[in-house]
């Protein structure tokens, strides 16, 4: 989900010296258990692991003897070697590993088999290490765990040793620092701690949201649909079992039959739609269209299935069932230019609600395979750059990237803790108007085809709202919090004026509990804070003899006793400065 | 669909008025075609029909001889008579006609098989005549149409004849008029009219809501959210595939597995939802509740599919895919009275807003199946009894006719032209929360059940929407409407002053559209009216010079020029006028 953002040459780094401490690993781990059996030991995206067959699994106590073999290596600077042998050669080195034999079974007649050595250490390996061990700067055993051989259950069960490598002390700390960061803000286990949602096994990666979880969805919608109002799009409700035919129009049935779910009805095959697009072609070929009234611009919230395997579902991130802030927008050719300007800006507007301004932009261009004529092209890649360059954002061009049948606009951001997501979208299609035969009556009276733009901004609202929830650490803003103040009583005597100041802001629309637990003061506080509740109205003789209410924020923040009416403009007031 | 409120004494006699018309039918028909061979001649909700085996369809010219032939019966006042005979005698007289053979072939054993006559005229018959032909104090023959014996198309086609026969000429002609009106006011001919909705073989039974159809939708589901708002309703999204397993357990699948969808997943079989209710239990099941938080009121507006065959689905009032003001309310038993009366205070408002006051209840009491004890059942109905008497409300109790997991409440409503359609339901249900283990802390520290309130106001959302179409003949009020003002500039001259008006209302949040046609300005008058948009503004150049527009009612009202912040006050206070 979550992509760094670092340049080529620095990721390339990484890659050698994780992928050199996973040798490094194997070399500590082999001096300490004569007998194991090496496996596979490859970098990851922030780090490196290696699989090994041992008769148990590792202790905490081996974990700490091998770091200390593995910075024994490492300060002597052994030099990394890699040589290639033939085949007959590369199968008796490794005779009595069936993991590497199999390994080389693997590698295709008449590619190169090499192996890798530092110091005694020697495994068949692909290549790509640092001059020596000594350039491994940083380097942290995380954990241990079995893993089978090839990720197969059937397959014997291996011990694998996470770890991570850096090239600083200091760029290590700052990962580590993410880490455990990301873990307190781990979306899957606040939803359960704040009441937003849950999961269960009944409806595998499909969210059920609770009332809390449920608001902040639809607050999401809410804040979409104001955009849309403000930037002249239309919604429609279209259906989501949809007869096979349609999908083989589409496209969808050949190129994406495998993520969707199927269903017989009356003997006839019928696909649940995991895109918008055909229906959005529908709707517009429904009505005639003159120049003049283009662009439509139709957005549709309608529920997507798609089949993800149950391997890489992930809390709300990689789900199978969700809503998109989806829209296709279909124009005259002429107006591209303007339309993905007025959708990027709609997109910043949007962004920066969030707290999301530092974007970066990936500008996929024309593939070798495509559809649509050089000219289309042409004058697509040249609207979208002219737009890009106008747009003073940052923004990368990545030619032969786009999709066959139209150019393309990824938006990445980081998020709080600099872990950036990918959101929004922008692609021009100039082949599913073909493959619906969409036209439009031009000013000369022939009918003509319009461009097709398939545009999210959010995208999945699952997915987004499961970001929002990392992002914000589960504090969200006031616009957004379920609960937005918590009326907390002193005493049994001060519950009916609680709800009186509880009626108070309800009627002016605010969102107002009241904490009538058995709990003391203190505890509900702390319980509002945990709740990330952004206002807590502590209420007691004194405060209700004064028509007041003792005022803190979520951040510890006390605000002293306040007036209801003084309490209800500030919320308010904080409330509207959402967009 | 629409049910009418008739009572049962005049709906038995309208009964035996149309069979007996359709035996007068058969006479005449028999009179000029003695070849045509008799099968079945049934009473309908608002008529009759005969369908009879004759060598060639019906012509109009042999439809009006017919309708002379039957007004000489019935001038003369011929007597009904009906007799029983054994099944040898039976077969003996239909000897010559393989229909009734295979109608008394039909009959159990052991059950009467009766015949009727008026004067040369016989026919097996079931029997339920009125006493002459003169009875039959009003008829017409409505139309003639081919139809497959047994409604099966691999049988022989018969020719049907429609006609319609009440019990005085006035009745008639108010039958007849509400039938034209009802045909005018059809949603599926306004739909396409008004641009609304429409549907496509691909999905069938399940709409495609243009914009202006999903705005209208969008707005039910805004009213029906503020109404919750005020009533303590939270709302909940949950997923639309969930796994058999599931149903089994909810029962779905035993008694409702017809009707669903199926997919398979991973090689599991899954559900897709045709009710909210296993959801909604799951919801509440997945926080421990307390004896104080109770009523738990959930709403989930999710799309639900379910199977109906293609004969009786019928535009948006019988759809495969819809959803509902569905909410689910999980209560303790003493609170069941006050949930219920909450409910109907709700429902009343809300039918209301829609101009619906004259309400009509059934409350079915216990059958002879059911769960629960005699203790629940006599505390929910009296509690249920107690309710209707305090409403005010004209009520029928229904004894035996409530489900075997507890009594519910119907709702009828009359819309504009008579017709009776059902709308709102309440039902207690003592079975779910024992399926899904439900409880609550009680006050005393037990656990115990609660028990769920499953209900719905507008009922689908779709189905209303259709109702609501020709209720209104498609005129929906400002609201409501999807596009409230249109702005007809006379000239050229005045499109920018056209555009300010426009700007100026939706600013206001007013939902206006400039007519920039090339038509004349009494065209696009007619045009609007029969778009039915609620305001129409013409501009030309004395409003232009006089910073106003002239302002007309769809009704054709003309309310003559006015100032554009009169006209934004006026719409706006229409508008709040809604609940």
């Amino acid at each position: 989900m979550a992509r760094e953002k670092v340049a080529p040459a620095l990721l390339d780094l990484r890659k050698r010296i994780r992928h050199s401490a996973a040798h490094v690993l194997a070399e500590a781990v082999l001096r300490l258990f004569p007998n194991a059996k090496l496996t596979i030991g490859p970098p990851t995206d922030d780090g490196f692991y290696y699989d090994f067959d041992v008769e148990r699994p590792f202790t905490p106590d081996d974990l700490e003897k091998i770091d200390a073999l593995m910075r024994e290596s490492i300060k002597q600077g052994l030099r990394f070697e890699e040589w290639e042998v033939d085949r007959q050669e590369a199968i008796k080195r490794v005779a009595d590993n069936p993991y590497k034999l199999e390994i080389i079974e693997g590698i295709p007649e008449g590619e190169r088999i090499t192996f890798a050595r530092h110091a005694e250490f020697v495994d068949l390996c692909r290549g790509g290490h640092v001059w020596s061990t000594g350039e491994i700067k940083a380097f942290k055993l995380i954990s241990s765990a079995g893993a089978y051989w090839r990720g197969d259950e059937r397959n014997r069960m291996l011990q694998r040793i996470y770890g991570t490598a850096w090239e600083s002390a200091a760029e290590m700390e700052k990962h580590l620092h993410q880490l455990a960061e990301a873990e307190k803000r781990d979306h899957r286990r606040l939803g359960v701690d704040l009441g937003l949602y849950f999961f269960d096994p009944i409806a595998p990666a499909s969210p059920f949201f609770l009332p809390k979880g449920a608001h902040v969805y639809n607050r999401l919608i809410d804040y979409v649909r104001f955009l849309y109002l403000k930037n002249g799009y239309q919604e429609v409700v279209t259906p989501q079992i949809l007869n096979t035919a349609l999908w083989k129009r589409s496209g969808h049935y050949d190129a994406y039959r495998e993520n969707m779910f199927f269903v017989e009805i009356d003997d006839r095959e019928f696909g649940v739609k995991p895109m918008n697009c055909p229906a959005a072609a529908m709707i517009y070929a429904a009505t005639l269209h003159s120049y003049r009234e283009l662009p439509v611009r139709l957005a549709d919230f309608g529920r997507l299935h798609r089949y993800e395997r149950s391997g890489v579902t992930h809390g709300l991130t990689r789900v199978r069932s969700f809503s998109q802030d989806d829209a296709h927008i279909f124009c005259r050719p002429d107006q591209i230019a303007a339309e993905i300007n007025g959708f990027i800006q709609m997109l910043r507007k949007s962004y920066a609600t969030f707290g999301f301004t530092d974007i970066r932009v990936a500008l996929s261009l024309r593939p070798d395979k495509r559809v649509g004529s050089d000219e289309m092209w042409d004058r697509a890649e040249t609207a979208l750059e002219a737009v890009m360059d106008e747009s003073g954002l940052d923004y990368d061009k990545m030619p032969g990237e786009g999709a066959f049948y139209g150019p393309k606009i990824d938006f990445f951001v980081p998020d709080a803790i600099g872990r950036e997501w990918q959101l929004g979208t922008v692609q021009l299609d100039f082949s599913l108007p073909e493959r619906f035969d969409l036209e439009f009556a031009a000013e000369d009276g022939t009918r003509q085809r319009p461009v097709l733009i398939h545009r999210a901004m959010l995208g999945s609202l699952e997915r987004f709202l499961g970001i929002l929830v990392e992002h914000y650490a589960g504090a969200f803003p006031l616009w957004l919090a379920p609960v937005q103040a918590v009326v907390i009583p002193i005493t049994d005597r001060n519950a009916s004026y609680a709800e009186s100041v509880k009626g108070k802001l309800q009627d002016a629309g605010l969102r107002v509990e009241i904490d009538v637990s058995n709990e003391r003061m203190n505890a509900k506080i702390r319980n509002a804070q945990l709740q990330k509740v952004p206002y807590m109205l502590v209420v007691g003789d004194r405060e209700q003899a004064a028509g007041k209410a003792a005022v803190r924020r979520r951040t510890g923040e006390d605000l002293g006793p306040r007036g209801i009416d003084e309490i209800r403009a500030m919320m308010l007031d904080e409330e509207s400065g959402r967009a």
